[in-house]
């Protein structure tokens, strides 16, 4: 709570215009809605610059549900994600205007999407890059959560380091971006690659593909937390959401 | 075998009231109720306080059935954990007197628990906190456990650092407690930062609620037991029971 | 920052004994005495009940020096752990009143320890348990710890379960206490014995005592972690500190 | 191939008797059954005394059955580890005088275990203990699996060290066992216990049960490794085939 | 290599301007200044925006000293890390206009970092935060790395989260900084304390401070990973530099 | 792209026969098929020798198919891995000339497997042992893999180390072959045996084969990686693939 | 304490022969030498065939002495093991008849270690395999502790499955043998191999000798323990000690 | 043993002109020098072609001198990795015409490798490159291993992925090589950037240069394991000389 606000409320209870029970309360008065098994920080989107984001996994249908109309009620814009097909439909039938994305199974409430994309076109941008077709629904995650905040969003996908050239072809796209994702599976080496052509930060995804020796992804996040470049900065394995959203930040 | 006892006998037996084979079968009593693949240890009440807890997990339905219809012939009140709902039916058509909690998959048996929540609403208490709403599972199986071995129990969910304001909200009930519990998955941050708060003890309990690098809860059991703050305490990941049967001890 | 106190300085404002300029400065006053590398908590003692507790390991000689004198400015006990000999010695000579326990590497300021001991030899105490000869460096810092603070503690030493006859025989003074900390190294199983015989807490700090697989204390931790044994909180490795902060609090 | 076989047949070539190829031959025979995807080794009762045991995990069902079969063709008694149920099935369709006994899913070809149990009812025996009920499927393919060797074999199950007394209680018939098998997870705890009880080898066998940081038995497979009681040694998680084939060795 | 390039070079070859075989190797020129064990990447200033840095450790004292020398003939600044105090005393007297940070133990070539902080005084800025004293190597790694890359700078340091007050002491300037890097061990809750405090970004560093459970800084690294709160990018453990060098990138 | 090619276009440039917008869209061509999500890299078999390999695992059934066809449409032969049952039966009815093996759940497009295998039938070959029955699968994974490559393939199964004698009976088809791919899971021991007896490389390939204390392969791998013998090199867990493709490399 | 003890101490008492008071003091009676930081098990002997071993890791050289001295004090033979040099030369100035053993730095007290093995020259015998020159120390631990005990011992180094003829070489004393001891580091294959030539137990003992993925011993730790040979029990690492303290007991 | 050699055997003893006695022993002839702790395989060199290579680490100086002498008395060529400065000085004192190649800490006994260089200086070549000047001892280990068995090698270092176009400019003498060694630490992305490239095989070698999430190579290791090119195997961390020994017999 920030010393404006007080010493404007002192003032009011010095004046007498305020008194101070109500004072009292003013200086406790509850920023967020609880539905009981949650607390929903709906004074958010004032302090962070975005509403609270819905992570779905391990939460009931009904309790995902309730959440998100809550949410909807408070604001324009609201953000679900691991969001089961089952639970997604269920929410669309209790909250109007909402799209989903089932690859990331993502969904996004009162937001059309397409037309932000056209909106978006021009300007600075984040380009998603991701290694192999297995990486997509990750990749997905981060390029429709930062399109959602309000980022043009390029992608760049099936790029890895077995073919070089696949990369290099892009390599223009890639070095007018304003921050790059970088979303690989297995050994991880894409941000490293990527990370010593460009000027701008890399944000790096682990993704859980691979087998045996990847250790559910374990491999790539080791790889990129160790990346011999400077520049480069890492998210929890498959966590999209969380690359989308550090990227808007940035791009913003 | 505490030397009271032994005295007692020593002189019944020199006294001659007490016959010598009768004597070693006293100082050999088994005193616990074997069912073959189980030895109930029907003593530890009188022992430890409290009757011996069922852990249903890796039990045959069958074993599980059995071994609380012979607790519950020893003890008013018997508690089973990890119960799945079809055995806890099985259960309950079996011994009269349960209730069945399927948040916390937590069976009680011959327990009215919410008068005895009623009775013990005033007092010292236990807080159960938890970070998220994925983790009420364990935060109820820490509360109800330590409700219905006779605490009052307070609860404060889905208050986890992100937004503290919703902690910090709480902060009366929190610090007139006797004792804390603090459930937390992904990054378990929220013991350290309530223990800066508060004189009591706070028992941590790490969740497996997470994905990728949380690695099943190992990241949230590494955290707290970390923890930079003095007075935490850190049970198992997702053990409830174990941290409500502890507060218990430290509330009655 | 508690209500009663905001209310008090409200009713000041109201009644125009405070200026607003001066409640505001109240309001934000800093609890802390900082001295660039170190923001000593010495708000602390009355927040939690004891006054913050200095970790000399990754500090230089000075910054330990600075900080335990500012502290011991503050207040009458000052406890320092991990400190070297020779950082000791240091800060002996610039602080009056140190007492330096070797095994342990404890520092206590201001405490005739002994006295202490004997006043307390009555009433609850606080049992330390521990494997072997090898633990006692982390026993007797939980010790010491629980005594500096104002406990009476009690030491049952080299009570492993490879001879249990040695365990057993101390079993009266074990289930007279009010609290159990039980110390273990290698396959730290001494928690879970000791566990079953009494109606207590007991807090197990794994140590780093071992060779091999006991992989620097992580197998001791494990296995206290999956305590079959209801009632067991447990530390990080080699915290003896911790336990015996946390004893202390359910001992007074 | 020992130096007594060899000397034979060299002078056998010397004196005519046998020609240089079929000498050539002989030296080079095949031991073993060749199936194709499966090498028999028919010779293994004679070099290890105990005829090769089917371990039926990752195997297809067709192949166990003619594994089995053609094993049964060789020898009398034929052993079969970790077969699921509709396996067994097949199995005994296909191979005359099968037992397949569910807990520990192992089958038995060709050996009424009961008559044998009978016989052994006198003599030196190896007792299985095991902590908990749930340890029992290990404990079982333990005991049978000395058993169908042709061991006697006692069983203690649920003695584990939360109730001392249940373990203490079956002390005399611990100590007079020749060899100890000690089946327990969760903690593992039990075999450090009754190593310190007795003057014969402790085959202490990990399993996998408990959840959290147990790690799959990782946490009991640590702590027995760690065992501070001298004649311990360890088998794999949940080998309780191994532990009861070593346990037979040790005792006939 | 970009297109521009490309198509003047074939317009010079076109005109007759370039004859081939030098087109050919003006293709293949080499972009860096090679001494045998080390290539150094002159053309990075120009690619990347900065120019390379020499990581020290793992490197003669020799090989230091002469890739620092060879880089400050092609660069006014060089930055050098994990720079031992003997190294560098070696390198000063090599290369002028050297200075050396002790506690990061970091090197800087031909750069008045005073001056260069006073003129850094205003405008957006970055602000170090770490949990600890012990931290302070690692804080300062990733300040002095952002200033001498002309970044403005704030501190501040020792505001872990046992003791919120001194955290949210510094809230305004927190809040106002245009990205955050926040360093701690042990736990590593301080980055999602303060991410749920702020909308900038947060670059998370774990340190290896800490002992038993800390297992060299991979609790705090999990911790980070796994954050609550969205915007939080995470570095390896240790990585001032790589925190320093990221943050510049977002606050230029 | 090799310099004799960019010789040739500059040449042709010098002498006008192609214009320059040509030469630059020739030296930027995409020698890789774009289908969104995947881009194909045709121009691998040039470069590499064989067509890029599809790996299925994490690829949705639609992508699978229409990557598998677009590849048949460059080359005569394609290599699909970890394909499942159903996927199979799908790329078979939209491909022509496809053979699936079930066992190691291989597909090859347009590839008479028997007829080469005939034709292979004399001169350098690369032989196949495995461990165990269980290890078939990838066993064959990696043979197949080599024969469809163009090798002459040997197999050597069931060879386990826990009976030598159905191992050295091999040993002279073993001692003949060009290079040894060994397949084995549990401890892993059969690379170091074979390793000692041969004069050519060994590519050892750890399996998931195995139960506890395995951690699904991670035993097998480790000691592959510490065997005592020269001349082995190893490949991921159950990357039968990787080992037959390795092994052609070196025999072709 | 067992029950014949008790049922005499009963008739004593019944016969007058025995107060009541000293009936309690002889079933309470100390079995153990308590010297503070030590309680020396001087009744292990009884109870488990054999003294205490003083295991000096951890120890300081001062309580090393005392307890050696102690036990010595007690007992014929006694066994150190973990002996720094220099510890073990105070405990030979202050303790008669030590002979220090530096290889596997052991020390065994008032024990003519060669008259005992040329004693021991005929009979049943334990042989200790280990795999390299390097897994020397731990191999003599092994041997020297049998043989102390009493048992006959025969060694054979440096037979590592990389040469198997060496190992060959040896298979009639190997075979011949009455319980094998494998001592490997490395990948641990040499138990594997050795296990399917006999028809004995192999004990198998894990070294720290390897580098790199060797993780200290772990990788030869897990590959015994996946033994897939039936009959192998294991040791922690570098527990050779343990090895040769089992090995006697099934040797005897 | 070949059935050639035992034919022909077989052949002098029907002829007479081989006593059984003597047959025998030829059968069973020692092809090693035993000196007690060590047995020298001095009949590798015809088995798999090249002398036994003496890994020193771990071995007493006394034991190296002695095994190199003797090695040295059968063998033209010994090779010993792993040797200290002052063993490698005793070494030479003791044998003639020693080299010690300090980086890699590799001894090589009679062996003019200049001039081997020389004659090596044409036809088909091993290259070996490394990522970073840190990764040169590893390097140099393996170059100095395949030279000295008589490769032809050449050398690419300071070729990380973060500079691309330092690797791309030796494109030419990469892709013309016959083997490629791939030494990286950090994330380990060399191997995997370098194997889209060629068509060769890549033999990757991890080291354990790096810091904090590095682990000691672990995460350069799990890269390459993970690898998303076929044709790459890995060595043991840190294991130059392996990969060399292993490229030589691709190369010769």
């Amino acid at each position: 709570m920030d010393s404006g606000r007080i010493r404007k409320l002192l003032e009011k209870v010095k004046s007498g215009a305020l008194p101070v029970d109500e004072a009292l309360h003013g200086l406790r008065a509850l920023p967020y809605d609880d539905c009981g098994y949650a607390k929903l920080d709906v004074h958010r989107s004032i302090r962070t610059g975005f509403p609270e984001v819905v992570f779905c996994q391990g939460k009931t249908c009904e309790q995902a549900v309730e959440i998100v109309k809550r949410l909807a009620g408070h604001h324009a814009k609201v953000l679900a994600t691991r969001v089961a097909p089952d639970v997604a439909e269920r929410i669309a039938a209790a909250v109007a205007g909402c799209t989903y994305h089932d690859t990331p199974r993502l969904l996004v409430v009162d937001r059309p999407v397409k037309k932000a994309q056209k909106a978006a076109r021009k300007g600075k941008y984040v380009i998603v890059l991701c290694a192999g077709t297995a990486d997509l629904p990750v990749a997905e995650e981060a390029a429709i959560t930062a399109e959602s905040m309000g980022s043009r969003v390029e992608r760049a996908y099936d790029v890895g380091v077995a073919g070089l050239h696949r990369l290099l072809d892009q390599k223009e796209r890639i070095m007018r971006a304003n921050v790059l994702i970088v979303v690989a599976g297995m050994e991880g080496a894409l941000p490293s690659v990527v990370g010593g052509m460009v000027s701008c930060q890399v944000i790096a995804v682990p993704t859980s593909v691979g087998y045996g020796a990847s250790f559910g992804g374990l491999a790539a996040l080791l790889a990129m937390l160790n990346s011999c470049v400077a520049g480069v900065a890492v998210m929890n394995i498959d966590n999209g959401f969380g690359a989308g959203y550090f990227a808007h930040l940035v791009n913003r």
